[in-house]
């Protein structure tokens, strides 16, 4: 093992929510507003975005100001209840009414499953609700749309504590991450991070390296931002270095999120993540992907049939406030991979760590209630 | 194979030069100056610099302002010529100024050997000059300067018509490329690039996937210029997309340049190569190193021994004119790696294409007449 690359002494204080709901002040949930924290400003900016007309919650999702797999799902469950939360309406009607939003929601990214699955929840959960007023009928989508925030914070919660195992008790192990799947990517302390978690509080120090993950930066942005404000030993590095690092033995496992795993243990995450599965295999590294249930879509038999998300050229030629490529330059832009089964350790859920075979693992799973 | 990424049509006017030799104006070649293009400034801006004093020299590639293994060779051994032209000296005077001038700008960068090789040849080009003026030994050094430079545009020549036996005629083949190793890393039409313009040239539209290197964007700023003035089919990717091009069946083959190469093969390369190389072995294609033979260090038995330059990490957390990480951020930024021998299925020299084993191909060359 390498020296440890120097860490500033500090801990910051705790992180603002990355998704909330703020209700308007009389003491009652309704009205309210869905409030995310604008994640296109940080590290430099801390701002909120509140958030009521479905558009609005679109192109916030759309742009990226609230990202991560489970996050979306949580923010757009919560942007479906405030953008319905004025209908004026029959109660057919605003049955028709949830519908036509989350219709449109789950427009605003393909990739990332818990989108459509949060959408879907909060819809039966209307569709299903005992009370009939329109008003009782707000309620129940604002109430499934806040158990699944509250559900999130807890799977969460058990993803660290199955996690922790991965460490086998080691203290100061290398753990190598890829984007942001930590509390700013869901409604809790993250995915993959959520273990690093578990052993900084379990006294093991871990090391955390972090790809700065190209185009958008979300892990110089993001993951060193909230790590840092944990206090937890890290080295960001860009997306290239990560080979070099685990040559060095600086890496003892990787564990990176997912926006959609395949009921084979294929699973799509932030493009570049294949790319360290290949590295970390090559270095005999345990690759490892930290997801709740929710993530697996047992309809898609393998990774293939995953819809991959491309996205404009300019986030890599002119990402920086500037132009980083010359004017014309063609560039290829897709924003997620998938990494096949095959390199993958085992998949940590809240309900444990699934190994291989994973298609085997996963349909021995009992079904999700919101499923 | 994929369609191909959609291209402008257009071919821009030749490049500048990277590295010239110029007269102060009288027909004679002293005294002149030493002009570099600024590549610190593309895509944005074409500017040169002209550099007589060592400092400058030592700066501008300090700061890469001129970089890549044999344009900082070529510029080192122009910038001794100058630095030295005005010295009022005795003979045996001017010798110790060559001597010291030459051992300051070796300090510049430590990775390249090129820079070394190229100094130590001029060194001793003034030691063994027939003419034993001041005025001629300044002459002398000039001679021997431009000797490298001009050398340089042959072996990039040379390097292009071997390398272009790798294309086996294959039209519209798919090359992958990281930094850059084309006209503007050396006196030439460069290393890795010179093959892809021998196949352009053949006809063969060849289509180049630019790694876009951070985090300096040599890849971005640098390949994507040049290839798009000499109207190449250019698609530029973030370093991470690498595995997912290759996935879907893109590219056909790996050409990169090197900085020092060791006896064994094992090739020292801008920082994530050696994940490039991992990630085509995994997909099963040939990965390639370009170089001319001074690159070769026979002096090293093994990639080990090479020395990896250690940069600032502002390049890393600020390098794009505004902060992309959290302030107080560690950060780990090694210039370079060495792709170990094993993953190199050819070094492409302006003597023909080297093939394993290497350390047998390196030993049976004749020694270059400047070593």
């Amino acid at each position: 093992m390498k020296d440890a690359i120097p860490q500033p002494q500090r801990r910051k204080p705790a992180l603002p929510a990355t998704v909330a709901w703020i209700p308007d002040g009389d003491g009652s949930p309704l009205p309210g507003v869905l409030r995310i924290l604008d994640q296109t400003r940080l590290p430099a900016r801390v701002t909120h975005l509140d958030l009521v007309a479905p558009a609005d919650t679109h192109a916030a999702i759309r742009r990226l100001a609230v990202r991560g797999a489970p996050a979306i799902g949580c923010a757009a469950a919560l942007g479906l209840a405030a953008a319905c939360q004025h209908a004026n309406a029959t109660t057919a009607d605003f049955l028709c009414e949830v519908r036509k939003t989350a219709d449109f929601l789950a427009t605003s990214r393909p990739t990332a499953v818990n989108l459509f699955w949060a959408l879907e929840r909060c819809v039966s959960a209307v569709r299903q609700a005992t009370e009939t007023s329109v008003a009782g009928l707000k309620r129940a989508l604002l109430d499934e749309a806040l158990a699944i925030l509250e559900e999130d914070g807890r799977l969460c919660q058990a993803i660290g504590q199955h996690g922790l195992e991965l460490f086998g008790g080691r203290h100061g192990a290398g753990v190598l991450t890829h984007c942001n799947a930590g509390a700013l990517a869901t409604g809790g302390r993250g995915t993959a991070l959520a273990p690093v978690y578990a052993a900084q509080e379990a006294g093991l120090e871990p090391r955390v390296f972090a790809d700065e993950t190209r185009p958008l930066l979300q892990g110089a942005r993001l993951t060193a931002w909230e790590l840092q404000h944990a206090g937890v030993n890290l080295t960001l590095i860009c997306d290239n270095m990560a080979a070099q690092v685990m040559r060095e033995g600086r890496v003892d496992l990787v564990i990176v999120g997912a926006d959609r795993i395949a009921a084979n243990g294929d699973a799509a995450n932030k493009i570049g993540t294949y790319g360290v599965a290949i590295l970390a295999r090559h270095h005999q590294i345990p690759f490892y992907v930290a997801a709740p249930y929710s993530t697996i879509d047992a309809t898609l038999a393998g990774g293939d049939a995953i819809p991959i998300e491309q996205r404009n050229p300019d986030e890599i030629t002119a990402g920086f406030g500037r132009r980083t490529a010359p004017r014309g330059c063609p560039a290829y832009n897709p924003a997620f991979d998938v990494t096949p089964h095959e390199l993958i350790a085992g998949i940590v859920t809240e309900r444990g760590i699934l190994r291989p075979p994973f298609d085997a693992a996963i349909a021995a799973l009992p079904q999700s209630p919101g499923r």
